[in-house]
């Protein structure tokens, strides 16, 4: 078999954590022994965790030799054990990535280092690492004697890593939707558990929530991460109320309400009040800031990850700063009547079962 | 790395053919050497040709020792070349197979005596074969010396042959339907390219096509299988004027109609007239029947593969007949507004991307 089956491996790997590592890449990897036997394949699941080489390495190691006595917990941990460990295990091994393995001690040390110091004998990796603090990986490996072949499934590696691409420049703003097989996308919870717990995974790891005023008014959220116990998200609330309520109030500026200040009762409350019923529940999260923008205030309030929670008639209103969209689809074929109209095209990057719901990735055409 | 990613390797290629081998079932194979390495992978593409096993095999000794100088061509062929030339080739091979290997000679020889003669020492499968026919190959390969360990991933095995196990004792009705993301099943030409092709490849190898009257009046349908220079299929039209037709005609059973008599302008083509306009193409198709039935008579004229076609009232109509669906689904999210609306259940089995389209297969829970 050639390199484009195992590096499908770690791209199909990759996959299942993508957006979750942010402000990381989704990076996939697999390790074949020197006969050619996949020995492991891993994804970076989480900033400041393990790489995805890091961990198909490390899993790799010990599923031949055992867990350690006491298994090294962080990166560094893994690194150090690794270096400490391995014994030539890893002499004869191909790495498969991604994406070139990285070049410099962010958060966890280098990758390319403690390949190099493995002694894996050669890498094959899709897409090129091009920040300027991490690149090089592969040329550094070279003059340390991996043999190291890049470009394998250039495009689709490309693909998985345009997220991370696009939010080093600019905000990345991701449209999140549950939607049926019939197109609704009303009428109560459409999404299985499974898909409900990774939207609450990807609202913890996001810089910015933003949803409809509508949606606001009409379901009463939470919008937290209650269901896999992580932060909750700052909201931007899209308004077109809000241009009046501003006018009234003299305010110019977006409106900025801290829920601490909305608990503790201050003037803001009754500003809240005039725009939304201050008793839905997202007001009443600790430790979140709520704003109120209208649509001409809304692109200097994007940032890094900004998670769009659907809706409707959001889609056509912000087409222009989507970049990709998640939708979380269900079998059902009755529901709810609101439909997401629009003739902004989508383009399809990737379909798969999740548990029972269809996930799909899009990317906008702008 | 444990059986499981070897067998999902065999069960995704057998998808990809999922009822393209009918009368045959699904089925995926792949071939790893003494040390793991994979060597090939493969599926049982159509009827009459090569089982995944064989090409797995087959596969797996081109790719390491050449193309011959005559290519074997048939199954048969590809059986005899393997069985002179193997040399030992597959001593200490593993072979995974989605299905139990055939143990007699169908339309090609057994699987399990050639594997037995290649002395592949290692065969893991998912299902069981349970036909009267063919079961045993796991019990005759170990009375052969080679080591077998069966019910690996056997529940997705079984799922992949679920349409084979059906139309083993009734006919198999798969409810196909091209839709947009918006729910929308109307207005023009809905999916890519390469789903107009398969689904004419399912054309050509089912038994019968079911389609509604209402559709073949609005749509004019040819109904055949030119894109993939496949036999045009049967044609079964559901008519509620049927029975109308019927009483004026004194004909108390499914008006039957050949187009060879169409087109030689037998009797038929007044009867044909009342019901539909004889210049809708699906008629002028040669070497097809046509057949219209109500509701009623639906049951009895149902054959081993029906191809629904699908339709907006089609799926509620014959729900309780049908026994998966096909959704070629497009990323559009405008189009048209006529929706499959539906309280009747459908259970998601798998998703993928399909060039521009997602494929959805789900069974129904009548």
């Amino acid at each position: 078999m050639n390199n484009d089956l195992y590096m499908r491996l770690a791209l199909d790997e990759a996959w299942r954590f993508q957006l979750l590592a942010y402000p990381n890449p989704a990076v996939g990897a697999v390790l074949l022994d020197a006969n050619g036997k996949i020995l492991s394949i891993a994804a970076h699941e989480k900033s400041g965790e393990a790489h995805a080489e890091v961990l198909a390495l490390y899993r790799a190691f010990t599923a031949a030799k055992g867990e350690a006595p006491n298994p090294p917990k962080t990166s560094a941990e893994i690194h150090g054990f690794l270096r400490s460990n391995h014994n030539g295990f890893f002499a004869d091994a191909t790495l498969y990535c991604s994406l070139e393995p990285c070049n410099a001690e962010g958060k966890t040390p280098s990758c390319a280092a403690l390949i190099a110091d493995l002694s894996v004998s050669r890498v094959v990796f899709a897409a090129r690492d091009t920040t300027d603090k991490m690149k090089g990986g592969g040329e550094y490996l070279k003059s340390r004697g991996v043999e190291v072949e890049g470009g394998c499934l250039e495009s689709e590696g490309e693909k998985l890593l345009a997220p991370f691409r696009i939010w080093q420049k600019k905000p990345f703003v991701l449209f999140k939707q549950a939607i049926r097989l019939d197109g609704s996308i009303d009428g109560g919870i459409i999404s299985c558990h499974e898909a409900l717990d990774e939207t609450h995974k990807l609202r913890s790891v996001c810089d910015l929530l933003l949803i409809g005023g509508a949606s606001v008014r009409a379901d009463r959220p939470t919008l937290d991460a209650r269901r896999t116990g992580g932060k909750a998200p700052d909201v931007l609330i899209l308004s077109r109320n809000k241009d009046e309520i501003a006018a009234k109030t003299a305010m110019a500026e977006s409106v900025f309400m801290d829920n601490n200040d909305i608990l503790n009762g201050n003037v803001v409350r009754n500003l809240t009040g005039n725009l939304f019923d201050k008793n839905i529940p997202l007001f009443s999260v600790p430790n979140r800031k709520v704003m109120v923008a209208n649509l001409g205030e809304l692109e200097r309030h994007l940032r890094g990850f900004t998670l769009v929670e659907g809706g409707a008639e959001m889609f056509n209103l912000i087409y222009d700063h989507i970049d990709w969209c998640l939708f979380y689809q269900s079998a059902a074929l009755t529901g709810g009547e609101k439909r997401v109209k629009s003739d902004r095209p989508l383009e399809l990057l990737r379909a798969e079962k999740f548990h029972s719901n269809t996930k799909l990735w899009f990317e906008t055409k702008r």
